[in-house]
């Protein structure tokens, strides 16, 4: 157990993986003057597989089809259902403000044209992952959406292709790492470029994602999965231990911390992990991260629990506490808060319908969920009247020239100048 | 005149800067180890300015309010309600979904804690600058606004400060460059670090928030300025050419292009951007930019014009057209819009109300003007009652052990294996 302060002082530090830029830049640039033979001979060495058409077989689908069970797909058809219905409320509309002098201001709200989703292959493939990532471009009605997913030595995940059948994705390419990100972002005779690429990946279609960035939008760059828990003396042990343990299975790096003020219950709660953690199949990687990200914190109250929690801005955050709601509104920064003793995490991974794509490293200070808002863009759009010009030219143009350009003043003086050639003024 | 092809096939290089990034990251660790005193350091170099206290004098905003006409005090306050009754449409509200098993989901709005703004000083220092980037701020509800900006040698612009004094920041320190975005991302003695920092500045300001990004939050890099007008033969050629010059004075590198079926038109402004353009005091710069980066683009049709502008994705659109509204509904991608005659880009520049900071270099594709939503982050909230989850634990189950994922099964599970534990349930 540690004491407020060594918890808030411990900080991951930095990396800078220049080897591995290097590699990410060369691959791109290779991509993007070699087009699909460059993303052939890529696949070759680090997929192993001899492609001859990037697209994913059908018959590959169609095999898939076979492997799931009825009950699987029964599962992610209501899934999808849930996760359609949460992001159809991030639905946004333009909107237009018009006043009198004739002035008409707005804001128009477009679906992105084409976008490219990364989904990750071999062992890390993740049903879910393409659930979160294709659906929100869907709801925000993104026409094109274009996936990549590597099929190391021609195996695949049944679930992976399923989830993209019954999402209506046809378009589906069996590649993967930098050479796929790099694809996207430039095209190459079978592949269309796209306009953002979304999607979590390894190491390489990170620093590849980021170097391509400008070029082509991305989102945010997901470190390791992280669990805060702020329970107090009635939560359940087993359960909060459970919890705990369901983000620690993740990842060796990932951080898994119960912050509460009981100390019977700190003490619970460790025997529960040990004995728990004993009998996981992936348990040398759970005991890994909660010996070295895990922890338990003790606090003196709730309300010192809550300011660690906003210092942290964890990506989930339990709140295991009575009156759930009424801390809701003391909470400043998290990815997603699951409420009560019924809400455990993981029922927020892929079922319950929101986003499981989220701030990490305390990112949730600024950044959010991915949302529909991700496949949006929004345009401004200003219209003057001759009269409201007319009535306003001088003050811009004071401004334009109380900050040095006289351009800006001109082209507004300009139509000062003589009366009417406009369209909406009636001498033409 | 170019065609299209010709046209399109231009692309901007991308630059590496590596010695100016060893630079900007030699100076951030040199603020976060060294505090005011590296800070100060910079500025003495930097600005040649010897610092005492950081923060601008309460003085020199005196005097700042004595160098402004009373005139440009009104135009500054008219705008500043402008600017603030657009954004604040954009506001959003929390919201949540109740269903009838007791599922509780939502989304959670809340103003980021606090922010930094960067305003450039010296010969860039713009007062609109102030007003575009802190009045989102304001508007999202954002409590801390911390302001730095540089006053080489001492000077600063009067504008720049009373627009700070009208919009009540009292935060406001005066430092620049890369030092100023290291004291704002990891804090000083000084100034506490902030959670994101927005504002435009120099490369190396530039390069210092790209080094920072990750430990805060930055806005989108703008490159240099561009306009897209798309015209008919009825056009002005006068205005036409007085709006490209209002944006090619801006930079050498900023871009300004006509794009019309009108032989006659584009002769007609070809004459008079020559005619405007000798008479302007930043001339040199108009010049550079109307012959590198600009030009007149021939089409067949407005049809063909709206295609290019939807490629080029431009920071400033504007409709010279007949019936431009009609012609809106076809654009998918630009910064901003201005329709019609009597809406020349500058009276988007600080006066009508939308924000200025817009996505440059075709990032119009998959980004937005700053807005109120930059200054906001989103918290999903999921609550299951006892009944929700024993309804479909059987189904989050599967769906996890379908991902491999055994102890987020488990996390599900435990809470069925006991009754009634849990706080809402009421056997406890």
């Amino acid at each position: 157990m540690w004491d407020v302060e060594s918890f808030l002082s411990r900080r991951r530090r930095g990396f800078r993986f220049e080897e591995e830029r290097r590699v990410v830049e060369e691959i791109i640039a290779a991509v993007r003057e070699g087009g699909d033979e460059a993303v052939r001979s890529y696949t070759k060495t680090f997929d192993r597989m001899e492609l001859g058409d990037l697209r994913m077989p059908e018959a590959w689908f169609e095999a898939a089809e076979a492997k799931v069970t009825d009950e699987f797909r029964a599962v992610i058809r209501e899934a999808i259902g849930n996760i359609r219905r949460f992001h159809e409320h991030q639905r946004r509309s333009s909107w237009f403000m018009s006043e009198e002098d004739g002035r008409f201001l707005g804001q128009v709200v477009r679906p992105i044209r084409r976008v490219g989703v990364y989904v990750p292959g071999g062992r890390a493939a993740y049903p879910s992952s393409v659930l979160m990532n294709v659906i929100p471009a869907q709801v925000a009605g993104v026409k094109e959406v274009a996936v990549v997913t590597p099929t190391p030595e021609g195996q695949w995940n049944p679930g992976v292709l399923v989830a993209l059948r019954e999402l209506g994705v046809r378009e589906v390419y069996r590649i993967g790492g930098a050479q796929a990100v790099a694809a996207l972002a430039f095209g190459t005779e079978t592949i269309r470029a796209v306009d953002k690429i979304v999607g979590p990946g390894n190491l390489y279609v990170a620093l590849a994602k980021s170097a391509v960035f400008g070029r082509v939008g991305i989102d945010m760059m997901a470190g390791p999965s992280e669990i805060l828990i702020v329970a107090d003396e009635a939560a359940d042990p087993e359960w909060t231990a459970a919890d705990l343990l369901s983000q620690a299975e993740h990842d060796p790096m990932a951080s898994a911390v119960l912050v509460t003020p009981s100390k019977t219950l700190a003490q619970g709660v460790m025997k529960a992990v040990e004995r728990r953690l004993a009998k996981l199949p992936r348990r040398d990687i759970a005991r890994q991260s909660m010996e070295q990200q895990g922890g338990i914190l003790l606090v003196d109250s709730i309300e010192e629990a809550v300011a660690v929690a906003n210092l942290v801005a964890p990506e989930h955050l339990e709140l295991m506490v009575a009156d759930p709601h009424r801390w809701l509104g003391m909470i400043e920064s998290a990815g997603a808060v699951f409420l009560g003793p019924w809400s455990p995490e993981p029922v927020g991974d892929y079922f319950a319908g929101p986003n499981h794509v989220l701030p990490t490293g305390g990112s949730a200070r600024f950044a959010s969920p991915l949302s529909v808002d991700d496949f949006v863009t929004r345009m401004s759009v200003i219209q003057y009247s001759e009269a409201a010009l007319r009535t306003q030219a001088a003050r811009i143009a004071l401004f334009a020239r109380a900050e040095g350009l006289e351009a800006h003043a001109q082209a507004v003086e300009a139509r000062m100048e003589r009366g009417g050639r406009g369209r909406d003024g009636a001498a033409r």
